[in-house]
């Protein structure tokens, strides 16, 4: 079979590039094929081979993060679409850009329910912002380019496109049907009310600025900046923001605590919350006595949605409000760490804090061993901080793979939990084969620590033998250096903070990936 | 809070164990919690962890096989499901009993949209054939009595159990709304027309019979070789059984091939084509110029449907057609392996066939590695083989460890390709745990081969450096041993057939699981 030499997938990626993007990031099958092909024939898009297609998603988020525009994950089908979803979960929470090309049966294949087909608009709507099947191999171009236009917004999201194989390598000349989108809800666009928020803060009340979304980006946390300064207002962090923009030269943010009682203290203060780019904060599991919705609706009030430009609406209200722009103190730098304390959260924290190069990029997927590190590094060298959007564990590893990716001038801190770690370890051949600058720091644990905690937060102090076995992650216990070997990353065991204190900066200065094992 | 001693989680499993469950494999989060402190006042009910719910759904596929009998999978939430459903996707081509236990938020904190809040339903409905979100932990036993019936069958199949996690560790005793099952298509049933197949058999017709579904069962073959016996009538089997017991004492049956001109060919010689548990062939994927469905209508004739009872169809069909039962001629024994040849997937398959001990189970998801396989084994030792039914790669060693679980007694040899094996490589870390008798093969090629292989297909037999490079593994190279290591498991690399026919024996004969990485 020749194959023309304009065929619809090569047609549909000159037209990508043509609109600015720049990598694809695949674990390809046989109805991908063509698009593998066309690749070769569209030099401006680099293309990146994971082993694991939540891999592929998960640096599609970090990527779209970062890079402010969309990748391309290209998946097999709706299985292995399937395999991509919990960090496609974490991408529409981050509102992340992100274009999935899936390969489907042929169209005239579809029909006989091959053994790998399946109901890939059924897996793929719960995480997609728009989603289209495409109608025909000389309309593939306008599909994608519709994908890549929805991906980027505003407001940005999940793209999903459908490609029959046959559309991907016929003619781009065949064929004339057009391509069946799905309508997804848009958000209400919405007049920003600037005089009633300032009114409320002129009126002298007691005030938290919630920042979530592009809050959280340069501009947006120096306008909340001038305005806290000003009027002696509070600046809070999302728990989970996508990006985030901290440590010395911007305003100290705190970051909203994760268990309800906890925000819903930090919050009672004020007299009043004002959201730029948060959502109003609901508890991240309910718990029975604990109301679901954290700030009671009076107390409430709303500058800028989350899929809103929420630092541009800072800046309004802070112009509005005379907060001029004006040097904002910066926090103390980090403390020197104890050396001979045991390696725990706070000293893994105190470490990173003290050692974070400049304009370093952390992705924490931490959990219980990242907690502290909030607190410590205020102060440190102005870094980049993404977060478990979604709350799908996995996230970390494939996600800062995507921001490597993104910035290859910037490191790369991956501070990691061990459970949420193994979900998409093959994360690190990726790093490997692409010489990427992401240093690992896997907190060992041997728990989902997490989990033991919940327990206990429900009065279960003592679990039974069969619950402490689901929760904990000894017998046997992971080696963590053995399986980055396996997969071509240089490790260290660090038993002791000293030891953690010295290797932290080798393996930061070492270019291409690094994994450091800390065990806690 | 204290609980109440008998909640919805607690009778729930208390019925589960009353119906014959016996197996829990578990991936929890915090809304499984009270699943999992039930599971401590069950001990019927043995639970297992797997790193990652492709592990759990994968290992409850095998289990199911085996078993004959559901296992539960207890998975958290959408992204936690999400992350089974390549899995469930087999499971539901193999028509294995699973029946999925989803913690889903609080039924009062859902509306809120909290993080990891997502439409399970759309995201379950594809890989599930019934499915019930729980209505109040007064009916959760009796939901989850139905969910255990329906996946039982007949027809067996895929049950998903959606419980919000207050039914959980609620009293048993409070609410009073019974739970909604989402209406799936139940297969007509169909009166068996043994006759007019009988009728066509002895008009002394070429006859084919493809065996699927329970027709691979011991009374299945056994039936189909009595007929192939009198009438000489030809037994193949489906490309991808789900359960095939196969080896000396049975007879004869060829696999059919997967590549669809090469089916095609090897149906062509038939005037009749009996299919017993197995579908009408059709195309795995669909390739310009090829049919999709590889035998007309007119050679097909349907003796029981994948869904129907296929091995008693075959009995009721020999016996009409008065073919006795009788010994059938074993095949030959498996050739001597040449030691001095290379290593590569025929003498894998050689070494493989020749030392397989006694009622092995083999799961294979060898690819390219392991057509061989097949050829050269049917002579030897009793063995039963598990295959990758509904395309999803990450089958094997989940499915693997699921037969194990179900088998203690039986040793399961898994003949693994490296690329699939990459995907849920986390199942070392649970056989390494429970102790299973586990010899995992990894064929490591250091290429996605069937890709490339379908390149070749196309006609383009020179990819470019990126398609090359999104189809090979090099680069690193993955090194199996460390990985397995990483794991808990021990492991060997293999470079010579020799090697490799001095340490299968050795890896078989220790108890617990064990890898050899084969250099091919």
């Amino acid at each position: 079979m020749s194959k023309p030499l304009d065929t619809g997938a090569v047609r549909a990626l000159r037209t990508a590039a043509d609109l600015g993007v720049e990598l694809c990031l695949a674990n390809p099958g046989t109805t991908e094929l063509a698009f593998v092909e066309a690749l070769d024939a569209v030099p401006e898009i680099r293309s990146v081979l994971g082993l694991f297609e939540g891999v592929c998603t998960g640096a599609a988020d970090g990527y779209g993060r970062m890079a402010g525009k969309p990748a391309l994950s290209l998946l097999h089908l709706g299985p292995g679409f399937a395999n991509g979803i919990a960090n496609l979960h974490n991408a529409r929470r981050a509102r992340s850009p992100i274009v999935n090309l899936i390969g489907d049966q042929a169209s005239w294949h579809l029909q006989h329910d091959a053994p790998l087909t399946s109901d890939i608009g059924s897996l793929a709507s719960p995480v997609s912002h728009w989603m289209r099947t495409s109608g025909s191999p000389r309309h593939l171009d306008r599909d994608l380019r519709d994908a890549i236009d929805a991906a980027n917004g505003p407001p940005a999201g999940v793209s999903t496109l459908i490609v029959p194989a046959d559309h991907q390598f016929r003619s781009a000349n065949e064929g004339n049907a057009v391509g069946l989108s799905v309508p997804f809800d848009a958000p209400a666009s919405r007049a920003l009310d600037v005089d009633r928020v300032a009114e409320r803060v002129r009126a002298g009340e007691n005030i938290a600025l919630l920042l979530g979304g592009n809050a959280l980006h340069h501009d947006g946390v120096r306008a909340a900046g001038r305005i806290a300064q000003r009027f002696g207002a509070k600046c809070i962090a999302e728990t989970f923001p996508a990006r985030w923009e901290r440590g010395t030269g911007l305003p100290v943010v705190d970051r909203l605590p994760y268990f309800p009682e906890q925000a819903q203290e930090a919050l009672a203060k004020f007299d009043l919350v004002i959201t730029a780019g948060a959502r109003t904060p609901v508890a991240f599991f309910g718990y029975e006595g604990i109301e679901s919705v954290l700030v009671e609706d009076e107390r409430i009030a709303c500058l800028a949605e989350p899929f809103e430009d929420a630092a541009a609406a800072l800046i309004v209200l802070a112009d509005a409000l005379g907060a001029r722009t004006g040097d904002t103190p910066d926090a103390p730098p980090p403390a020197a760490p104890d050396l001979s304390a045991a390696l725990d959260p706070m000293t893994i924290g105190t470490v990173v804090a003290a050692l974070l190069p400049e304009n370093a990029i952390v992705m924490e997927e931490g959990a219980t061993s990242s907690l502290p590190f909030y607190l410590l590094s205020n102060g440190a060298a102005p870094h980049t901080v993404m977060t478990l959007t979604g709350g799908a564990i996995g996230q970390g590893m494939p996600c800062a793979t995507g921001a490597a990716l993104a910035c290859p001038d910037r490191k790369v801190v991956n501070l990691q939990a061990d459970g949420s770690g193994m979900y998409t370890l093959q994360s690190l051949w990726t790093q490997a084969r692409e010489g990427l600058d992401v240093t690992t720091l896997v907190c060992s644990n041997r728990a989902y620590r997490i989990l033991q905690v919940e327990f206990g937060r429900t009065g279960n102090i003592e679990p039974g033998p069969k619950a402490r076995r689901l929760t904990n992650l000894d017998e046997p216990e992971l080696d963590w250096v053995a399986l980055a070997r396996g997969m071509g990353v240089p490790g260290v065991r660090i038993e002791t903070t000293e030891a953690f204190f010295r290797e932290l900066p080798r393996a930061i200065a070492e270019p291409g990936p690094q994994l450091l094992e800390l065990m806690i």
